[in-house]
Parts: C-alpha cells; sequence; structure tokens
C-alpha cells in the first residue's frame, strides 16, 4: 500500500524508468483523464492532490480534488456514479493520469446529466471551427436535480 | 476565422449553450487531451493559451502552449509529427477541450519516441496499483536523437 511518492531525480528515469514519480503542479495537483473501460470513451478531465492519488490507487475506486469544493471527492458518492479503476496510465514526464474505469451506478459520469462531460464539439464552418457548438448526446442520461437536489453546481463562471 | 472569445455570463449558458465560451486557468491556458481519430486512443496532455486555441480553430493543425519553453508551439514544426484536428470537443463547464487528430509524419506523437505519451501503467499488486510501471508500447517508432537532435528536454524535474 503506497504511503508516498518517490523523489524525482533524473530525467532518464522519469522518462524511461520503472517507478511511479509523479510531477505535482504548483498548486499540488496532478490532472486526471478518465476513460470509459468499456469503450475507450474520455468521460471527463479532473484532479487529484497526493492524498487522493493514493486514496485511488489504495482503494480501486477513483478519488479526485475538487477545486471548488476545496476537498477530496470520492467520485459517486453523493451521486452513485462510481468508478471502479481498472487500469492507471502515467505519461512520459508523468505530470499526467488516465484511469480506465468501469461506471457504477446510473453509468454516467458527468453532473449535468449526460454520460461524459464531452457532450459538444465545435461546428465547421468554411472549414474552420467555429464558436458554435453541436450536440453529440442526443439525450440525458439522468436528471440532475434528482440526483444531487440542491447541492452547489461545481462549474464557476 | 475566430478572433476573441465570448465571455462568460451564465452557468446555464456555459453547459447548455451552443456557444463557445472557454475557460482559462489562472495561467491564461486550458488543458487539450489529444487523441488519435483512428482508434481513440490517447496520444498527449498538452495546454493551450488564448492565441494556440485560436491558430488550432483557424488553421485545423494542432497549436500548444509549450510550459517548458514559454512560447506557441505549432505539434510537428521541429519534428514533422503534424497533427491534422478531425474534431475539437469542449467539455460540461468548458475548462478542457478534446482534439481529435490525424498523425502526420512518423505516425507518432511523443518526443521520447512512443506512439503515445502515455506508454506505461501502474502494475497491481495484491489487488492495490503499486509504484511499478510496466511499459505497455512494447518498442519505440522512432528515435529521438534522429529527429530533435540536440533540442532541449522539454521533460523538467
Amino acid at each position: 500500500m503506497i504511503k508516498s511518492f518517490s523523489k524525482r531525480e533524473s530525467i532518464f528515469e522519469v522518462e524511461e524508468g520503472t517507478t511511479l514519480q509523479p510531477k505535482f503542479d504548483d498548486n499540488n495537483l496532478i490532472p486526471v483523464i478518465t476513460v470509459d473501460s468499456n469503450n475507450n470513451h474520455i468521460l471527463m478531465h479532473g484532479y487529484m492532490n497526493p492524498e487522493a492519488f493514493k486514496l485511488s490507487m489504495n482503494t480501486g475506486e477513483a478519488h479526485y480534488w475538487s477545486r471548488s469544493r476545496k476537498c477530496i471527492w470520492k467520485k459517486g458518492e453523493t451521486s452513485g456514479l462510481k468508478q471502479k479503476i481498472k487500469e492507471i496510465k502515467i505519461d512520459d514526464d508523468q505530470d499526467c493520469v488516465i484511469f480506465k474505469v468501469e461506471l457504477g451506478g446510473l453509468k454516467a459520469s458527468c453532473h449535468v446529466g449526460y454520460k461524459s462531460c464531452f457532450y459538444r464539439k465545435l461546428a465547421l464552418a468554411d472549414n474552420k471551427y467555429s464558436i458554435k457548438l453541436e450536440f453529440t448526446e442526443k439525450e440525458k442520461v439522468f436528471d440532475p436535480k434528482e440526483v444531487y437536489g440542491d447541492a452547489p453546481n461545481p462549474t464557476k463562471l
């Protein structure tokens, strides 16, 4: 069971080595890309502090750092939309993580009610990407009011 | 052709609207997850400032902000590993982007020589994720010395 992370001492070890040596940013966070283990679709993009990373590794359940609520966020604790981690990958310079997860509950991930947080794409106009968004998910999986009640919306302006 | 981004004025518009209103972080950056349009595999995780985002939208060629070199980075300019953007997605609160790309040149993306930057996964031990890394790509696609010569390594300790 992991208690602390190894120090980064050489770029060769970070890039080509076989020891996890994650880099946390100025806010002590590392980004996580969460993908659905069934089809490799990207579900969300979150962040972990070292404590959330250790909890994820030790329990196999996805834990994040909520930047809006400023606390450890065990995914699915309020909503039941739990994420069981099937694989954890790390990138070349070890400053980004991928979680491949099996979805629990309503088999969705996004607090707005869609399966994935990435439910819109930029429309094309004259072969250039425009500011017009098109929905790629036709309907919501669940009604967020039923699942979250009056909990504050994590989206900030 | 986009010249500037819309202001964020309501959470409903940000989450459920059809206008791009991206949120840049304290460093004026937005994260980008880049996936291979052939198989949806994640290739890399980068960042854009507003200028790089506009260049990507207007040219259809992936442009990032290099945090190590502190400049706009047109992917493939040195290495030939260009990325032609086939789709751009944005997430619920519009603070993260996905590029679906077609790889140019040697059909790889990672400066270490692998196809994807995510060429290692965390090994399992006693049903917990350990700090031991296992390679998921068996060999490099290219020799970085041949492609980058003496250019400084972007990986930082």
